[in-house]
């Protein structure tokens, strides 16, 4: 990884961003919401109450709730499914958010129990759900699964693996914080989706490229328990009001994005796969992200970096990723509007310069 | 109570307010966040490390660090403290925050076990300390006192509590949730009373009238404890730049203005003193705020703040909180720009009408 401070010095003299919406920028997102914006009140009415209700819609649910962050959304949600059902384990994908970024917020604040299922390199498969012995609260599914690359099962899979969750008794969950990419590879709407679950977790800063915020949408009572535990949480803010301003109008503005964000994502894995040491995963892309296995030391994609910034004004990467081979690294690519701002060829060109000596 | 959407169209319609800096606006919020604002990214770099100096070398202490709300900040610090003592309790006063408004988040989330000290009508006293048999975690003090009108003990008072936490081996915390208020009284410059204190609380959307954003301050290593617990509790947003750029500009607006407010809080107290039906709480008013006492039944005063809204365009509070006495009610005047923007006797000439008949 190239030092922080370094990383954006290189990029704030770039003009070209391969990933997502580009760098953030405050001036572009106040820009975002309106002067006329309505406050609420500690969360209740104003433009929160107004994304709330659009969520709820979108996402055909009774009820939402606006929350400050994905880590307080998910560990409220799980809590209240757990609290209901008497039981403490939470089933999830070895390589979800809560299990590699949460610092075992579940553990140490519920005293719920992260239970990992399947294996790292691919997705949870149903005989993997059928080994657990134990009365699950909830079964945690990450659509896509963001570190796959945006690998998402086959729905009828997705279909049986709710139903064995269902079967045991266990709320079932979906960490949706990239739902609106897994509608596009999916071709279904969100609701569609969603209306396996019992609760589910979306993102607005992500793929929508909003400030930092969330909701968690689900039946009136299980919703109006999570609003408690954001209270207790500390997320019941005294104006909640910049983030749901920022989400809804980017929201209405990229969600009717994602199927050219994942048609970009395929025209650039087209365009790659024939660049040699360069690996797509997945291939083809199933959601409008992927990533990218690169031959070549950690070093050496790092300079590769620096130097198209410096030369080519085009910013990639703050660095990359490893993995088990020295000789390999891994990046991820999140299409966005920057991203669909260049041609598939033109990124695919900058890519092979990250595998390319000089 | 007003119904909340008749008090703000009612609000709306005002052109005077005698309360704190007037009615919550996205406009003149978003107009004090600079367009090229240094962003943070999950609250590292950018505006938040500015803050976090300026508010760490105001208090006095090493290290600050920028959270979304209080009650996560103090949820967060005094789990620090416990886990550090490895023990539980956290004495406080009967009618403090956590008391009050957060829903048994110390128990329901970290199974500490707030302990009231004293009663509920008064200030805290070394007795009620000494007569706590246990080993407290921490000693949790309010400065000033929001429930009893703002008042706060004598300093020396104050150096004995905390002396006794410290022979408790307690950890002494400060709520400042009006820190800048409890300055002003003691005619103390901030550090002077942070000081006393291992850890200390402040808030940016009371007094200052930024956006909801908060502070904790103390040593290097608790506050790099807070930081796990911010993240765990889902507080390290992916940007907390808005919120800290409005908290910065508008503490170096505001600070500096606390004794004109402390002044004119003064100055209302004795235009207010003489009206028959009016007590001022406490008196004379000891920091930027007051209680009144309004010898005047619930609906009686209702009805003439919506009079003095429709007549004279003067919005002055949602309602009134009740009292044992139900011919006695209770409102809460905190003095901002607003009320500095009327003259002392026009605040009581405002406050008058709310006890007396047409």
């Amino acid at each position: 990884m190239l030092d922080a401070a370094e990383a954006d010095a290189l990029r704030d003299r770039c003009t070209r961003f391969v990933n997502g919406h580009g760098p953030v920028r405050a001036a572009s997102l106040l820009a975002g919401i309106a002067p006329d914006t309505a406050v609420d009140t500690y969360g209740d009415g104003g433009v929160v109450a107004e994304l709330e209700a659009e969520v709820a819609a979108l996402l055909g649910k009774p009820a939402a709730v606006f929350l400050p962050s994905g880590i307080m959304a998910q560990q409220a949600v799980l809590r209240v499914h757990a609290d209901r059902r008497a039981r403490r384990t939470v089933l999830y994908h070895p390589m979800c958010h809560l299990a590699r970024h949460e610092e075992q917020a579940l553990e140490r604040l519920h005293g719920l129990i992260g239970r990992p299922v399947g294996e790292a390199h691919r997705l949870i498969a149903l005989a993997d759900l059928e080994a657990v012995a134990e009365p699950p609260a909830a079964l945690l599914i990450e659509l896509p699964q963001r570190d796959l690359g945006g690998e998402q099962p086959p729905f009828d899979a997705l279909e049986a693996q709710v139903g064995w969750a269902r079967s045991r008794g266990a709320a079932a969950h979906l960490d949706g914080a990239r739902l609106w990419e897994s509608s596009a590879g999916y071709e279904r709407p969100p609701a569609e989706i969603a209306a396996l679950f019992d609760s589910v977790y979306v993102s607005f800063y992500k793929g929508i490229g909003a400030l930092a915020g969330c909701c968690v949408a689900g039946e009136e009572d299980v919703v109006a328990e999570v609003r408690e535990w954001r209270r207790r949480l500390g997320g019941t803010l005294y104006g909640l009001w910049p983030a749901a301003a920022s989400a809804l109008g980017l929201l209405r503005e990229r969600l009717p994005r994602m199927p050219r964000y994942l048609e970009q994502a395929r025209a650039i894995a087209d365009a790659v796969r024939p660049v040699p040491g360069i690996r797509v995963v997945p291939d083809p892309p199933q959601t409008p992200m992927l990533h990218l296995l690169l031959e070549a030391p950690a070093e050496a994609v790092e300079e590769r970096i620096r130097r198209l910034a410096e030369e080519d004004g085009v910013w990639t990467f703050r660095g990359a990723g490893g993995t088990p081979d020295p000789a390999v690294q891994r990046v991820e690519l999140a299409i966005g509007d920057a991203t669909c701002a260049m041609t598939a060829d033109e990124v695919a060109g900058v890519l092979a310069r990250l595998v390319t000596p000089r």
